[in-house]
């Protein structure tokens, strides 16, 4: 049975505030109701569209960064303790796409999580060493990513870091290794 | 002492008949004459300048590429061996350099290394499913890098492939290994 109105927004509210990642779409699935009014939900309760969420949930986070310039980051960072942990997310597209395969360019994976791994060390200088990573599930276009890193070692200037990357269907699809070494 | 005109000519062609990969610059301190007076020589030999020289080597070699689209290779093709073999050569460039270290963005030397290891396999589909790398050298710009490639086990519609690549002075900057798998 379809929710009241007042019910709906109550729970569209409590919903984003715990996870920001939901389309307009999957929100419409969810209510079994049409994405136009989801829209309109949205507009009366002032939360705007998933990609403008998800730009000032970035914005706040990447001012943190220390290694890298705001730009040089693949993704968007949506959470990041420096010297710990760090989540970003990447929307797939059209041109991130093999033309052979139909499958993602690996150098976005790859550059997805290595400035994410990047982004997390609390040092003003870092440059890669190691990087041992694995590709577990085919990655095809419109899929979301999203990108855990966390510190698990830090010694003699180096660090090391361990990131996974998920689906939109919270399949692992990738799991890698990467050493940073500190330089003055 | 110099060389004269007919005798410097007649050298400058074999060097770049063995090594077409010198620039002007490089040539003038060799003869020990400026650079424009290279550029005369190549110009009355109908040598065209390295850039062109490289385009028209990798035009020649993108065309025997099964996996990939001309444009999805980062780099320039210069030698290929399908199934066994290749060379390309990267030139580094301002924006390719993270801006807090000065060293060249690890995404490109990844992709420099992958794109080639993926262009030497004779397979209409494959995808990466294991990458290795280490990066010996820092890579600062004003470089050229040349990658090499080589196949050394294809079994179960796997191919395993060592990549290095050295920079300018022939010191070897990073060292990979790729394991690509066919999809139908």
């Amino acid at each position: 049975m379809k929710k009241k109105r007042a019910e709906r927004q109550h729970e569209l509210l409590e919903i984003l505030k715990a996870d920001p990642f939901y389309t307009d779409e999957e929100l419409a699935n969810r209510f079994e109701v049409s994405i136009q009014t989801i829209r309109l939900d949205r507009m009366s309760l002032n939360i705007p569209e998933l990609r403008e969420r998800v730009k000032l949930i970035a914005e706040s986070q990447e001012t943190k960064v220390k290694t890298l310039g705001v730009k040089e980051i693949t993704g968007e960072i949506i959470d990041l303790s420096v010297g710990e942990i760090g989540i970003s997310m990447l929307e797939i597209t059209e041109d991130m796409i093999y033309s052979k395969t139909g499958t993602l360019k690996d150098h976005y994976i790859f550059s997805l999580a290595e400035s994410l791994a990047m982004a997390i060390i609390d040092a003003p200088k870092v440059i890669m060493r190691v990087a041992n990573i694995k590709c577990l599930k085919l990655i095809e276009k419109e899929d979301r990513l999203i990108a855990k890193a966390e510190i698990y070692r830090e010694v003699d200037r180096k660090h090391y870091i361990k990131v996974v990357i998920n689906n939109r269907d919270q399949e692992q699809i990738f799991r890698g290794k990467f050493i940073f070494e500190e330089i003055d």
